[in-house]
């Protein structure tokens, strides 16, 4: 089958993955599901894994297919599987879990201890194949396409869980300020909407971008290039500040606004990650502010983003590629061109 | 009467303070209370005001007297107080709060928007009277000696408070690292005891510190100075990490042990705040790690501490003083000077 | 001022009350707020305070002006108040709370040590005018008419109190069912639908509720006359069962539910008290289920209702009557005459 | 084998069950795991199963192996077990759920959709073999004896579980009152000193039961035959009640306290199952109280109580008998005759 590969690590996107042709996965364990891969969302996180910034974090064998955002057709399952059968459209939680551990027992997927992560630590989806196992896949609800469904399996969930944390702590009248309403945010922002009757304040630097987010629920919009965002946000709150803050950029100078735009007692939630949090610890202390950084979601959250899409709370902008249009994609997301989430096609 | 006042800030210890002839307090309120302080704790906080270090914080108006950690006896009382009466012994949160905002009818009294932080933005009580309100005085249950229960109403909430948020996410077997067992540490590590079954690894650079803290409920004690920190939590932890970390000191090279020593989705509690936090969003991502900062404590939460010293919980060793020795206090916590906590007895 | 005021218990609505000339209230407090009612909701409580069937729970001495439903204008108050003047426009919570007890300390207002409860156990709102204290009064937003909001001040904040507790449990994709679609329960599922993105089985006897309900969120009606609810709420959950039952009948038949309809771990609010709950031990245990009470609202919940009512959220359907008419009011709402919320205008 | 099977329900404890020539079971999943029973705690639940109080609630097949509180040694493990391998000592939760479903996929085990409950539903352990799974075993920490700690498997996370449910509600001062000082009780009553600050009042019917509480950390006793509890607990409480209650008995009497010592607020903790739960809906709502059914506990707070074990913070006083004399532990427990918790051993 033709697999989309990573072989090193490199700053240029023109050619960074080769369309190698590898053998199909066989299921190994009594819990394997083998997937036919209908669409599979392309990430800024791939950029970042091609550019070599998660070595560190995360083991890595390279040629590794990349691909985390995958939805598909059941196409072959272990033998004690009993949740799908051959033929079922899926999402694909992108980390297998093992179910086993002690993060697993509590619900904490994403802190598994033996858990191998789509495109990142195991082959991903940017294939005809993929290789997975039951405790990662959610049968689609009738209708569902898992072309279109497909980018939620990680930018959906990263902003679902990310809203989710911040849905928790705001009351009607709270304000919270979105951050970068790209791929992720204007997800986030729909998914507040759903949640909450928080009054939603949206932060970009590009009009179309603030547009979107008005038509999706934000009370108020502000072009960060444009227009003092503490200004804005006290205004909007009567000089309380915001609550809670969704930062999808995490670049030094989104960080940076915490002190000015929350509210005492106020998270800044830190999703996006181009830049750094620097304050000083007496300001943490002064305004009892918080950084908290936030990774994916867990699996149940998927289930319950499947159930917002199927509800139509959140709705998606894809735009549709061959798996030979791969090393555009990445290309044309490095330099802000994509529209809504990109999705590779590989079958 | 007398009072300790800052007329100027300076980083000079040995003068800092002048004991001037005021006029005592006159009850202009209400819900006023005066009190006649028998202990004032003496704080870090008070060099930090004193250097100047909360000037663009909060509002200060010098000449101002200092001290936020008071216990006395009810001097006078405002016509429609009804809570204490002339002769009560009472400890007094050092934040008197209006009771009407939205904060305050929320429980969340640090948050207050009309409140006066004795000794930080009004007089204090270093001085034979404080002048606070009925908000603010929580009566000592038979037996308490305001001398010695006086430094709880900031040293001890502030740390009461942290190792509050600390234990709701605490669960037997979790494992707690608490950095800097001073002043607040040796506090918040009997706090932590009392309310959790975690094990407690405490974090010095002073072994007589990590003595008492093993004396106090640490069940592994590391210092820092000669021991790697994060070495001995992953040994503790079966490489897990722990969920939480008390940052009593705020120092770069404190928080920067976040990543190092916390589980995944742990938290990082900025309390002391002697320098910055700072670390790659990407950091904080990964691990969904947060850095939170905790300010002083609510009134409630210092009606709970005093139930814990009153179960004999939580003991406090102090050091007492003379008004007139109050500059030698403050040059001989500057060095590092004091045992346990050093309290004023300005009557 | 006239004033409806209750002389004695009875079963009779028709005279239940007397409209009589009273002393205009004369504040007695410095935080006293005397309000000119402009509106004043009638309420089921009230229908059960002429029965007799609070002086079990309450001390009441009659003869008193009932009324706890209140909105009107700031005709004068006490010399230390600031969150109001005279002239502005304001709902009353209708607990004068102390701002002292513990209780208070916490936020939590309807647990107030000391408090007074309009219309209940002190003079309410069935007047031309109310004495109330600062505490108690929330400034209207622009654009709000004291006579459209006054039932927010008792039937909607306990609405809104449950379907937050409610809401704190429920995911996308979960169910709660609706037990009541009168004056609370409309409000509760509006609520519902402005907090969560849970689907909403509404249950009553009547059919137009239901329409009414369905026009206002609900994504599933049953007439619990005519079908078996546990039956429809198995086939909406796939057999899972309701997380959650508001339940603003809390009668015999209504509370008997829960065991049929609820989810593991599933709660059945108790918000109506027209019955009993009963059950056996066993089956709480079983189903890990909750009976929770639930009464009123706190003062911070009714400043969050009037953003709902704000935002649009949150709309209620009154009917308007004069002081004279109101032992009409009183006997039609006893036989389920009154179509939304009637609402008595004093002035 | 040798295994104890109840083959009829019955009310006669003296040949309730007979000890029949069975085969050892033979592992058919690759998770299964294979137990050499050491010991196999006696509970009230099976004196219930064999009296048929459970065949109304669960799917039961007779002839059935009874026991839910097993621990031994590992005999054999199937082909992808990776958590614990022949040799090991494990202690088994009740419960082998499927790792699949939303409740597990939540961390809720106790809700699995798929699981078998060991002596309930499925064979259990009164018996020299038990098969069940590797998401059901935990490994003993070094030097815990199975034959101990085997009660811990129901009775033990039983008891914690409800205490963790109170000990997030309980702060410092404040009062929980435990009903019933049994084999739940006592161990419930440890976890509550070991993860709180609050007053316990323990409440029984027998004086030693009520000595061995106060030497386990109660701060007050009430012989509820001899004295009133409401009136203790309103002493204790300063008429406040206590904020939470644990009824490890569940009969009317026990449950018809409620009102009468629960604060505003409070929870009442239905644990055992003797009778029934009665209030007007009215009361309920009055106090705002709640009653909250309790089942076993999870997987994972199984974990946490071997930790409060290992630690030293709750200690288990246990009887040992031999698998022949099963009817005998089964009649003496009717009638009240076992000190602390008996424990069989098959082996």
């Amino acid at each position: 089958m033709q697999a989309a590969r990573l072989h090193e690590y490199t700053d240029e996107m023109t050619d960074a993955l080769s369309i190698d042709d590898v053998d199909r996965p066989t299921l190994e364990h009594s819990d394997g599901v083998l997937i036919e891969v209908e669409g599979a969302g392309w990430c800024q996180t791939d950029n970042h894994i091609i550019e070599g910034m998660w070595e560190e974090y995360v083991p890595q064998e390279l040629p590794m297919t990349l691909g985390h955002e995958n939805a598909g057709i059941v196409a072959e399952v272990g033998d004690e599987v009993t949740l799908v059968e051959e033929g079922d459209p899926v999402i694909c939680h992108p980390v297998q879990s093992c179910g086993i551990c002690r993060p697993c027992r509590l619900g904490e997927d994403m802190y598994c201890e033996n858990s191998a992560f789509n495109g990142l630590t195991t082959d991903g989806g940017f294939a005809e194949y993929l290789q997975t196992n039951e405790r990662a896949v959610i049968p689609l609800p009738e209708g569902a396409d898992p072309t279109e469904i497909a980018p939620h399996a990680d930018a959906g969930i990263t902003a679902y869980h990310a809203a989710k944390k911040a849905a928790d702590e705001l009351n009607p009248g709270d304000a919270c300020v979105v951050i970068g309403i790209g791929g992720l945010g204007h997800i986030g922002l729909q998914c507040l909407d759903a949640m909450t009757a928080a009054d939603i304040v949206a932060v970009d630097l590009k009009d179309e971008a603030l547009e979107l987010a008005a038509d999706l629920g934000a009370s108020h919009t502000v072009n960060s290039g444009e227009e003092d965002v503490a200004g804005v946000v006290a205004d909007v709150t009567d000089d309380d500040g915001a609550q809670q803050v969704l930062d999808f950029v995490g670049a030094d100078e989104t960080t940076g606004l915490a002190p000015d735009v929350l509210a005492a007692g106020g998270d800044h939630h830190v999703i996006g990650y181009g830049g750094h949090v620097h304050e000083p610890s007496q300001t943490l202390v002064d305004g009892e502010m918080a950084f908290r950084g936030t990774l994916v979601g867990k699996y149940a959250e998927l289930q319950e983003l499947v159930s917002l899409v199927d509800r139509g709370d959140v709705a998606l902008h894809t735009e549709q590629y061959g798996l030979d249009e791969i090393n555009t994609v990445a290309e044309r997301l490095e330099h802000g061109e994509i529209e809504g989430r990109a999705v590779v096609l590989p079958s």
